[in-house]
């Protein structure tokens, strides 16, 4: 099985915030912003994989800015480690301003998938091989976030995750 | 005010076709994709003419290729003329093999999208240059297309509309 | 095959446009009306032509005046014309003003459907028989729009279309 | 204030059932027709009042057969009986067969609206002459369904509610 | 067959109004609570009876209090009278006031549900034994309504309805 | 400001899963449960402060099962603990066997919201005093989670976060 880079599974939403997608305060619906992303992890973990995908956890997501109705927003997701079944996607959320034509960012997200056959089997997927500079290190530390959700389960000892402990020494 | 090209507009959306978004026989409902069409163009109009913009006209769109459940579906949306104030907006849409990867076109469309105030009226819009063949061969036929449909609204008499009477010479 | 009247496909699609169906200005969402379309017309095709119908092209659509929110909007859909195995359908938009209870036309659309088998081949549908002066008016600019879109498309020489060449003569 | 006839109101639905509106065992969502109605109804008594409208309740809802996925569904509402400043609108719902062509009853509903000006206070509506038989048998159990929900509520004694009682003698 | 008692089958959906669930003049949609409730007493029908179950009938909705859009909506359903194949649910429908955390009674509801097998024929289902005040004296207000709609649907003589016929006299 | 415990937030939402709530696999598709415990939680955190409340940040959701098409889900969210102005939310997802009634654990997740004036400044909200074992096992775990979430921001030295560093001591 050939390696692949982030840049193969690189998958681009970019949509409105119309007024059925907001809260009652007229911003972006949290919940609508985790449905799209989880649509745009999918595809960027269907690209690594070429398999039939499944979500397995939502690992992080901040909220950083309120994204206004009427808003451009684009959602970027790149597959940032490649497991033995499962894949990290790290996602990057854009707004952009009308006027000016600025972009800033407005969230960060991190989703893991597994690659499944028709019977939902976990399968094998391709190694990741991260080129640019940020790609290397979401690479490093998604090892870190994966040995923290195993002691977080129980299913790693504190004292075996070496990259997380590394963080405290 | 300073001319555009096509890639400053570029704007694309992918996304799945999921079971809410399909026709009784399991293929994409053709009214969803109009909407996500709309929704692709108005945002690559607003990106050329940093204002607010409305939709005009669906000029012509065509069904080529069903779009079965579960495909992956990207719609690539970028300005192919600038009139005074409106624009036109020629969509490419493509369909990917989940197992191969490969892309195959599924659809084009083209609407038009003039810019307004906040009051609705209609402002000036900068030019567009095109860059690529492809590009260019659009903009020339753009122009034929606008005839055309001044002249089906009765706003142009048949023998002005120089470009579109060339075509039956 | 006993030939149809337009009126024997005629369908009537009265609704409301609510908050969750309006852009970011507060008018009805270009692609919400599209799809709206989408579905009268479909069901137009269906009732001439009693079989699986699919959207092949949407022609034009002419959105002439915004929608506001709250509006009543009624969609009249009738088959134009039929050919071999696809069908032209004029879809006239209205919307209605509360108070006076004063109707006013604010879009036109045309769409095509193809009947199809339970295997997806092209059947043969109902000739059409117009017999309103707008329907015949309609019946036979059909035509020309069928010669304009094969032209384009490439399949036809301009010199053989030749209602539409009389347009320009 | 005039008196209007009930098919100045009657309000057409027609719309096909797609996948998004059906339940688990594939026939149309038993809360998308009671939304569907809804609107179809807030229509019918809007063009009776030319006001603001708002649902007062509910009265009756049968559902006598299921409709399957890929229906056309015809929602057929006009006003049966004006009272002061609420109107009772009866509904007929029909699903048609796509190769005959034959239509059959589905349901039938009946739902209260009550008109009011933009402070919310009800306003005086017009009051309705029924012409078929069909609208002045309506028109007639229109009052004893009203005598039925105000002895319900408590609002009336039983023994005043004439219409109702004569039912039971 | 073991009899059930009305909190077994005690369903609690507890949802905010988004601006996706209004109608125009900013509360929730009718239809939307219609659709929200059908989708509560199916799930109190399906846990009294452990079997597919489909809505028969609405037999009364009343909407007392207007619900804003930000509300918080708790609809709390209950199976209130079991008949042969068929359940009466008995829905009470809560806002709760942000600030103060205040309930307010702001609807009831009644539906019907047959429980089915997996070819659609109605099979028997569990009797109920209300237990508290309210629940005894819905249990035997169910009766009274089930003979009024069979007296309504004219599958039932007034006077063998004993128990509607008792309110009149 | 009074302290309060998370039977007071506690928030029930029970709703089952339709066609236009799934995944190309019939599962219920990761974005809609996704959006629906967003909606949950928002409601604990609302009941909990009293305050309008804005989705922070997703901090962990584990989808250990599929949910299948038709299934009754169950979300459950309280208060695990309340900081300054934040709040952490835990929401235990069931669902439940039509025929046996049995419930099964299939997702848990947390999430943080923040009370916010009308001005979108934080506000302080109500401490936490839990009660029950597991509440008081979750209440010490936020306050890690919590330092986790510093710590990786670049918040806070890792080895300030005593909890934290507890755990791999």
């Amino acid at each position: 099985m050939i390696s692949k880079t982030p840049k193969e599974s690189r998958t681009v939403v970019t949509d409105l915030v119309l007024p059925s997608e907001t809260n009652p305060i007229g911003n972006m619906f949290g919940g609508e912003l985790l449905a799209r992303m989880d649509r745009a992890a999918s595809i960027a973990a269907r690209r690594h994989s070429r398999r039939i995908v499944v979500t397995v956890s939502v690992n992080h997501v901040a909220f950083n800015k309120m994204i206004p109705l009427g808003s451009v927003v684009t959602v970027e997701a790149k597959v940032s480690r490649a497991f033995k079944t499962s894949m990290e996607i790290f996602m990057d959320v854009w707004i952009e301003d009308r006027e000016s034509g600025m972009r800033s960012k407005a969230n960060e997200a991190i989703y893991t998938f597994v690659a499944v056959d028709e019977m939902g089997t976990p399968v094998v997927v391709p190694a990741l091989v991260p080129e640019t500079e940020l790609e290397i290190e979401r690479h490093i530390a998604a090892l870190r976030r994966k040995q923290l959700s195993l002691v977080i389960a129980g299913k790693m000892k504190p004292n075996e995750a070496t990259e997380l402990k590394a963080l405290f020494e």
